[in-house]
C-alpha cells in the first residue's frame, strides 16, 4: 500500500476545500494507492495571484514535515502552481509533487504541443513561469483561460464543461495543440468528459486530468525508490534561527 | 499484472542482446510487472551511428505492432537514441516508451539540471537531437563519454564504473549537474553502485538507471490508462502500398 | 558536367513517383549539371508520418551508397522530412542533401522569417523537428498547409497553387513572412506561378522551389570541393554485422 | 527628498540585520534620497535556499503594505534572491524593486555578458529561476560562488574580496563576462575596491553593486512616476478570507 | 544640474527636427535636468529601413564625441532603431543611451510582456534585431503598426492616438501585453492620453514613453556613476587613418 | 560568365587592402566567375570594432550600388561583420552577401556545431550578435580569438596557422565543434593548410574558408536566379532628402 497525502494549500475553512480531490482519486485506490487530505492551518482561501501562492507556502512545507513524519510515502500539492514546491523538497527526503511539473512533463511525453486551460488571466504569468523554469517554454502551444474565478468553480458543473470545451477546441484548431492539461486542480469531475466531446468532434488529443496524473508518477517513484536529489535541493541550515513560524523540525539530509 | 515488452532494436544473433535487461529489470517484478523482451528480426548488432538508427527503426516498429497483437500493454524501445520511438506510435494505441525521453524528463523532474554520461563522442549528435526534440535543451548540463564502445561493455564492470564515476564527477563539480543519467541502456549493473560511490565521495546527486526508470512510468501509464494522443501520433494510412518491408497489419486508431 | 542524383525515397511502383521532379530541374541543366533519378528497392507510397519516413529510410541509405559507386557527384534526398540524411552523410564521402534542410538555410539567407506551405497537419511535427535540428527554429513564422494529401497533388493545378497562394498570402500578412517554402517536393510546376501571383497582390516575397534550390546549392558544394564533416558523420563501424538489410558495401571515410 | 524603504527580508534579530545597508547607501543621500530600514516581524536569518525564501516571502509583502501607509515613495527588497518581489507588487501601487531584477537589467545595458558572484553553490538554482524569469538567461555569462556561507560574511573583509577578485577574473577570462554582478545584497564595502582591482588588473569591467544600483533605478521611477503594470500585478481579492497571517489591509487598485 | 545631450540621428533641415523633444522632455527639467538638441552635420531624413540607420550612424557618433567635449553627463540617441549606440559608446567615457535598449529594460522591469507600437511594417526586423540583441526577445509579447510613415506625423494628433489606441487595445488582449512601449520617438505628446484611454478601456496597463524613460535612467546612470563597460565597448585603435570621415578626435579609455 | 564584385569595406589606402583576396579567389576562375574588387572612397583602415563598421557601412552601400550600375552579378561584402549587409540588400536588386552570414549556413549545413575562430576579443560581440541575427546561435559551439590585430596579418603565416591550429585544436576537443570557421576575411592562404594539419591530427572537420564559400553560394544564387526577398529588404523611400553623404541613385524595388 503506497500512502499518498494531498496537500491542498489552503486553511481548513476555505470553501475550496471540500473533499471532491479525494473523491477524483479514489478510482486509483485500486491500484493500492492509499489517499489523504491536509489542508493548513494559516493560508488564503484559493490561489489566483502570487499574493496567495506566497501565503500558502510556509505552512504547505510545514505540511510536507508532517507528512514525512507521520510515515506517508510521498506528497502532492493540490494547486497547479506548485507553491512551495521547491521549498518543499528541502527539507524532506521523501519525493514531493507539484501537478503543474509532473503533468507538463506527462503532457510533453505524450505528444508534441500541449496548451492549459485555466481559469483567469491573473494566473497566465504563474504558468509562464513555471513552463520555463521546468525547461518545458517550447512545448507550450498555447495558454487559455476559461475566465470562471476558482471560488465558483462547481465540480462538473456544464457551464465549466462548456467553457474547458470551447478553449479545448480553439487550443487544437488555432494553436495546433495535441494534448490539453487541464490548467487548475479545482477542475474536478470533468476530465474525462471533456476529452469525450473532444474526440467525438474529430480531436483525438488527450485530456491531462493534474491530480490522478501526478498521483499515478508519484507512485511510480515510490515503488521504484526514486526521490529527488538532494544535491538539488539541499537541507537547508537546522541551526539558522526563524522566528515567526511555528515549524516542524525536519530530518537533516 | 501489467505486461511490458523490452523491444531491443537489434537483430537476435548480436552480441549486445544477452537478456541481461531483463536481469536489470527483476527487482520491478515484485511491483506486478512482468517483462519479456524481443529482438529484431533485421538490424544492425548495436547502436551507435545514425545509420545504425536507421537500420533498427522499421523492424522495431513491427516488433511493437506485434507486441501488441500479443496483448502487452505497453512496450519500450531498450535503446537511448529512441531509435522509431515516434513511427512506433503511430501505429499501435498501447502506449511506447524510449528510455532516452523517459529518463530525461524523470531527470527534469528530480533536480535542475542533469548530465547525460553515455558511451562514445559519435552519440553526442544523438543526445542534441533528442534533447531539443523533447524540449530540455535547456535543462542539460552537459553530455559526457566514457569512450567505451557499445560491444565492449560488460554488465558491471570496475573499468565501466571508474569511467562513469570519473566523467560523473567532473559532471556534478564542472557543469554542476545534479542528477545523473545514464546514457547506453548497455550500462548494466552498475547504477546502484555508481550513485553509492557520488554519495560517499559528497555529491548527493541521483543515478537515472534509463530501463528500469521507464519501465516505472509506463506502468503509471498503463495503470492510468493514460497513453499517447493520438492527434501527435495519428495512425498511417493503411491503403498505401508499402514494398520490400513484411510489416505486420496493425489496427486503424 | 555535374552529375547529380536524386534519390526518390519511395519504392519504383509508387504513383507518386512520375519523373515530373527532373522536368522541374531541367532549366538547371544549361548550367551544366546532369540529373537522374533513383528509387527505392522498398519502401512506401508517399511520406506524411514518422512511418513513412522509417520505412523509406535504409534503402534510401542503400542508394546514396549505390550514387556513390555509381561516380555521381552529390544526391538529393527527394522529401521535405529529409529521411535518413544524416545516415546518408556516415557511408558515403560525396555530400548528400536534403531539400528542407538546404531550403530552410537559403530562406534564411534570402530574409528575415519564412513560412513552410506544406500538404497535411500530420507533417507538421516532422517541419517543427527539422527546424529545430538545423537550428532555425528562431526564422520560422509559420507553418501552415495546404490539406491535400501527397497521392492526390497533381503537377501545377489550380487547386493546388490556389490553396498555395491562399496560405502563403495568411503567412505574409498574419504571420509577418516575407519568403515562402514549398514545404512538398511534390509541389511541382507551381513555384514561378505562385511568386508572380503573391508579387501581383502586393507581396514581393521570394517563394523557395526546394529542389532546384537544393540542387544549386548542391552544384556549388561539387564545383569548390565542400562536404560534410567527417567529424560530424563518422564511418560507421564496417564489422559490425546487419542482418537482414542488404546495403552494398561502403568505403570507409 | 524621495523616500525608499529598504526592507530586508530577515527577522529583526537575526546576526545579518546590521544596518550596514543604511551605510552601503549613504552616499546616495546627497541626493536627495532618504533611506530606512525595515526588517521582518517573522522570519528567517539569512536566505540560502527555497525554505528560507518561503518563510521571509508574506511578512516581505507585509512589510510592503506598512511601508505604503508610512508614506515612503518605492520600497526595495534586500535579498538577491527577490523573495516577495511579484506579490508585493500586487497590493501596493508604489514601485517594489529586487535587487536581482534591477541589477541584472542594469547589467545587460552596461555590456553584453555579465557574471554574477554569489554566494554558496545552493543559491545557484534561484538566479538560473531569475535570469529565466526576469528573461534575460542569454545575456548570463556564468555563475560563480564565493563558498563563503551568508551569515560568515563581514562588511569589507579582505578574505570576501580576494575571493570576490578570484572569481571575477575567472569570469572575465574564462567566461567572457564584461560586468560582475555582485550576488548577495550582504556583499557590503567591497564593490569600489573590487572595481578598482580589476581595473588595475587590465579588466575594464563595471561592478554592479546592486542596492546602491537598484535604489538609483528606484528613484528613477520616483521622479518620473513609473511605476508597474497593474495588469500585470492585479490586486488580489480583498474579500477573500486569509487565516494566521496578520497581513495589513491593502488598497484596491 | 544633470546635462543630456539628445543626439537627433537626422540631418539639420529635415522637417522632422522640430523641437517637439525637448518639448516632450520639459516636465524632468523640474528634476535639475538640462536637455539641448544636437542634429548631425550629414545624415537623413527620417529612419525607417536599414540604410536610413547605416547613414546617420557615422555622425551620431561624431555628435555624440562633440558632446562629451561639451561637457554634457549623457547623450541619448533620439531613434527607436538606436543607430550608432554600440560604436557612440566605444568613443566616449560618458553613458550614452538608446530609447529602445532602455525602453525595453524598463518594460522589462514594469510587467511580465510587452508589445511595441511602431510605424511601418519597414521598422520590423529592426526591433526583431534589437529585442535580440538586448537579450529581451522572450519578453516581447508582439510587434504592431499604425502604417504611418515617420514624416507624416503630428505630435498628438487625433489619428496618431486613435490608431496607437487600436493597435495597443490588440496587443493586449490578443498578444497578452501589459505594457505597451511606443515604438517611434517621434510620437509625441500621447502618452499621457494614450494610458489614460486604456485604463478608462479597463486595461491598467503601463505605457512606456520612450525618450522621458530613458531620460529618467540616464539622470540615475551620472549620479550614480554607473558607465556603460570599457570591456565590452573597448577604445578603437587612434592610430589607424580614417579616410573621407571628417571624425572629431576622442579621449582613449 | 558570372561577375562578381568584392566589395572591401575599407579606403583603398589602407595596408589591409592588397589584392590578396582576389588570389585567394582564383581558384574559383575556373568555374566562369570573374571576380573584381572595390574599395571605399571613404572608410577605416580595418574593421575590429562597432566604430569601423559604422564608418565602413555607408560607403559599403554606395560600393553596392555602384556595382549594379557597372553590371555585375553579385556583390560580397569582404567582412565577417558583414557591414552594411541589410542596407545594401535594400537599395540593389541583385543578391548582396555577407561571409559571415553565408559561412555561417554553409557550417550549419556541413555538421553539427561550428566555431568561429576570429582576430581579437574586441571583436567577440560582433560574432555573437550576427549568430543570433542569422538564427544561428544554437550551432555555435564556441568563439576564440588568435589574438593577432588585423594589420598584422600576413597572408599564410606560420604565427597564424600556428595560432590558428591551436585554437582549432581546442575548439574541436573542449568545445565539440565538427567544423572550423575562419573568423576574418584576412586570413588568407591558411586555409588548406588548417584543414590538412586538423586531419593529420586525427580531426576530420570541414574548415571553412568565408571568401570562396560565399563566392560559390553568390554564383549558385546568380545561376539560379534566386535573390533576397524585397519584402524583406524594401527599397527605401528615394524621395526622402539625404544630406551629407554622396549616395549614387538607386532603382527602385
Amino acid at each position: 500500500m503506497t500512502k499518498i497525502r494531498i496537500i491542498t494549500p489552503l486553511h481548513s475553512l476555505s470553501a475550496a476545500v471540500s473533499g471532491s480531490t479525494l473523491e477524483e482519486l479514489q478510482p486509483l485506490e485500486k491500484l493500492g494507492i492509499a489517499f489523504d487530505e491536509a489542508c493548513l492551518q494559516s493560508g488564503p482561501a484559493s490561489i489566483e495571484t502570487h499574493f496567495d501562492e506566497v501565503l500558502c507556502a510556509p505552512y504547505t512545507v510545514a505540511a510536507a514535515i508532517e507528512a514525512e513524519k507521520a510515515g506517508v510515502d510521498a506528497v502532492i500539492i493540490n494547486c497547479m502552481g506548485d507553491p512551495g514546491l521547491y521549498a518543499a523538497r528541502e527539507v524532506v527526503t521523501m519525493p514531493v509533487f507539484g501537478p503543474c511539473e509532473t503533468s507538463l512533463h506527462v503532457a510533453a511525453m505524450m505528444g508534441h504541443r500541449f496548451s492549459v486551460v485555466s481559469v483567469l488571466d491573473s494566473v497566465r504569468p504563474m504558468f509562464e513561469r513555471n513552463a520555463l523554469l521546468y525547461g518545458l517554454a517550447g512545448k507550450v502551444a498555447s495558454l487559455r483561460m476559461v475566465n470562471i474565478p476558482v471560488l465558483e468553480l462547481e465540480d462538473g458543473s456544464p457551464r465549466l464543461l462548456e467553457r474547458l470545451l470551447e478553449q479545448s477546441r480553439l487550443a487544437i484548431t488555432e494553436d495546433h495543440a495535441d494534448c490539453i492539461v487541464l490548467g487548475c486542480t479545482g477542475f474536478l469531475g470533468v476530465a474525462e468528459q471533456l476529452e469525450k466531446k473532444l474526440h467525438a468532434a474529430g480531436h483525438p488529443v488527450r485530456v491531462i486530468n493534474p491530480m490522478p496524473t501526478t498521483a499515478l508518477i508519484a507512485a511510480a517513484f515510490v515503488h521504484g525508490g526514486l526521490a529527488h536529489s538532494a544535491a538539488a535541493y539541499p537541507s537547508p541550515n537546522k541551526e539558522k534561527p526563524i522566528i515567526g513560524f511555528t515549524m516542524p523540525t525536519w530530518r537533516k539530509k
